[in-house]
C-alpha cells in the first residue's frame, strides 16, 4: 500500500484544522477602533500559541514519513486517531481563549495536547512495527526522548493549571520551543543512510 | 483516464467533512469550569461515532482506489454521488447530539447512513462494471458480505429508533466495529495478484 | 510550467466550495421531530442543485485539464477568475433557499451561474490560445455548443424569475441535466488521438 | 527533503483561507430583494480585494518553488509563517468591508498584508540561502524590486488610513495591479536555463 494518499489526506485535514481556528477570532461588530481589537488578544495568543502545535504536529508528520515506505490498515487507524485529536485543538483552543486562560479550560487544553502526545507516540510505534528495529524509520525515531519529555510535561501542566495558569502555559511555551527546532534524528539518519549507499 | 485527481477530490472532500464536524462542538461561552463541558457530551460522542464512520469511508475508498485503474464520467459520478451523502453526516450528527439522541434525529442518522451504504455499493457496481468481473477489482469485491450487512442493520436501526433509540446506537456501532478492520479482501487479493507475477 | 499545482489547487478550492454549503443547512435547535425538517426543504433542494452543478464544474475542468500540457501566467489567473465565481455559489444558493425562491435571490443565483459559465468560457479559450488550433485541447472544445447554450440559458434565465421562478428554475435544472453526461468531446478526441499514435 | 508536500499543504491552507472568506458575505435573513445586497457592497469589495491578493500569493509561492529543489526545517517554518500572516486575510478583510472601510480597519488591513510581505520576503531569503547565491533561484528572484517596493507601499498605507481612507485604498489596488501580472523573472530565468542546457 502507498503512502502517498495517506500523507495527501493528513495535510488536507491539518490545512483546515491550523485554518479553521482563525474563524474563532470573531470580528467586533459594529466597533471599529484599535482598542476593539484588545478583548481578542487572549484568543488571538491562543490562536497563535495552537498554530504553532499544529505546525509542528505537521513538521513532525512530514518528516516520519518521509521514511515510510509501506502502510497497512493500523498505520491509517493509527494516523486517524492523531488526526481526530488535533481536530480537537481548535475547541480547546477557543475555550481557552474566550475564557482569558481561566484554570479548567487550560487544563483542558492541556489534556487535548496530552492526548495529540500520546496519538502520535502510538501512530510511531505502530509504523516502527511494521518496518522492523533494523529499518531506517526505527533508528531515526530512536528512544524519542523529546517526545516522552513532551508527554511528562503535559501531564505536569494538567494539574498545575489549578495552581497557577502561568506555570501550565510556561510549559506549553516550553515544549513548543523545544519542538519548534524540526526533528533533526530523522534528517541525520536519512542523511548517513544516503552516505552508505 | 486517471485516477489521481478523483482520489486528491475525494480526499479534500472527506477531510473536509471529518474536520467540519468539529465545529459543531459550540465553545460554552462566559463559562470555565469542567461542568460547563458535560452538556457536550451527547455532540461529543456522535461527533467520536461520526468521525469513526467518515473514517471508514476514507479507508475503504483508499483501499478500493488502489486497484482502480481507469475512471470513466460514470465513475466520477457515483463518487460524487457518494460525496454528497457524506457530505450529509455533519447535519445529522449535530441534529442527533443536540437533541441528545432524540427518536427522530437517531432515525434521520440511521437514513443518512443507509445512503451513505447505498451510494457506496452503487459506486462499487459502477466500477466493477467498467474493470470487468475478471478484475483484480471486482474479485478483491467478491460478493460484498459486509457491505450487503451493513445496509440491512441501517434499514433495522431506521424504526428502531422510535422503539428504543438503544437499540439503533447499537447497531450504529456494531457496524462501525465490524468495519474498523479494514478490508482485507482488497488486500488479501492485491497480496495474491503480486505472487503470481 | 506544469500543470499538476493548478489542478490541486483548484481541486482544493472546489471540495471547499461544495462541502461548505451543507454548513448552510442549519440544524433545527430544540426541535427533534421529522416536521421540523420540512422547513429546510427549500435550502436542501437548492443545496442538492448546487452540488450538481459543481460537481459538473470539477467534472468539466478535470477533463479539460486532462489535455492540457502547459500552463502560464494567464490561465492561472483565468482560473482563479473561475474559482472566485464558484466560491459565490454558497451565498446564491442559501439566499435562494432561504427566501423560497423568491424572484430576486433565484435571478441573483442565475446571474451567478452566468458569470461561472462565462469565466469558463474565458478559461476556456485561454487554455486554447496557449496551446494553439491544431492542439487535442482545442479539437476537443471545438465549437463548445453546450457551453454557448447555457450562457444562452443563464440570460433567459434571470428575467424569467419576475415573471415566474418556475421558468428560471427549470432552466437551472435542464442544464444541469444537459451537463451530467460528462463531455464526451474531450474523451473522444483523446481516443482519435491515441488510436493516431 | 522533496517540496512536494509543502506545496500541497500550502495548496490545502490558501485553498481554504481564499474561499472561508466568502463565509463572512452573511446571507441577508428574511429579506429577498436586490436592495438587500445593497449593504453587502463594502463587505463584497474587501473580499474580491482580499481574493485577488491571495490569488497573487498562491501564484509568486508556485512561481517560485517551480525553482526550488529542495527543503529545510527553516523554510518549513519560513513557509508556516507567511501561511499564519495569510490566515490573518479573513479576519481583517472582514472588519474592514463591515465597517465600511474605517480608518482603524483599513490601518489593520494594511498591517496584515505589510507583515504578509515581510514572511514572503523572509521566505524568499530563506530559500535563497539554501539554495546558494548562484542558484536559479536566486537568479530569478535578483533584486526583487517589487517585493521592496510593495513593503513600502503598505508602512505608507497605515498611517495614511487616518488622513484619508481612498489613499490607503488606492495603495491596495495599485500594489494588486502591480502583482496581477505573474513574476516573470522566473519564468524568463527558467526560459534561459533551458536555454543553455
Amino acid at each position: 500500500m502507498k503512502k502517498g494518499r495517506i500523507e495527501a489526506f493528513s495535510d488536507g485535514v491539518i490545512a483546515i484544522i491550523i485554518t479553521i481556528m482563525v474563524l474563532e477570532l470573531k470580528v467586533p461588530h459594529d466597533k471599529s477602533s484599535f482598542k476593539d481589537l484588545l478583548p481578542l488578544l487572549p484568543v488571538f495568543s491562543s490562536y497563535v500559541l495552537s498554530f504553532i502545535y499544529v505546525g509542528i504536529y505537521w513538521n513532525n508528520h512530514h518528516h516520519m514519513f518521509m521514511v515510510v515506505n509501506k502502510v497497512n490498515g493500523a498505520i491509517l487507524w493509527a494516523n486517524l486517531h492523531l488526526l481526530f485529536w488535533l481536530s480537537m485543538i481548535p475547541f480547546a483552543t477557543a475555550w481557552m481563549g474566550e475564557n482569558h486562560f481561566a484554570p479548567a479550560p487550560v487544563a483542558t487544553y492541556g489534556f487535548v495536547l496530552l492526548m495529540n502526545g500520546i496519538a502520535y507516540t502510538i501512530l510511531t510505534l505502530v509504523l516502527v512495527k511494521h518496518h522492523g528495529d533494523e529499518s531506517v524509520l526505527s533508528r531515526a525515531v530512536g528512544a524519542d526522548f523529546k517526545g516522552k519529555m513532551s508527554i511528562a510535561c503535559y501531564i505536569l501542566a494538567i494539574p498545575s493549571a489549578f495552581i497557577h495558569v502561568g506555570i501550565s502555559g510556561g510549559l506549553f511555551v516550553l515544549i513548543a520551543l523545544v519542538w519548534l527546532v524540526p526533528d533533526k534524528r530523522i534528517e541525520k539518519v536519512v542523511h548517513e543512510e544516503n552516505l552508505k549507499t
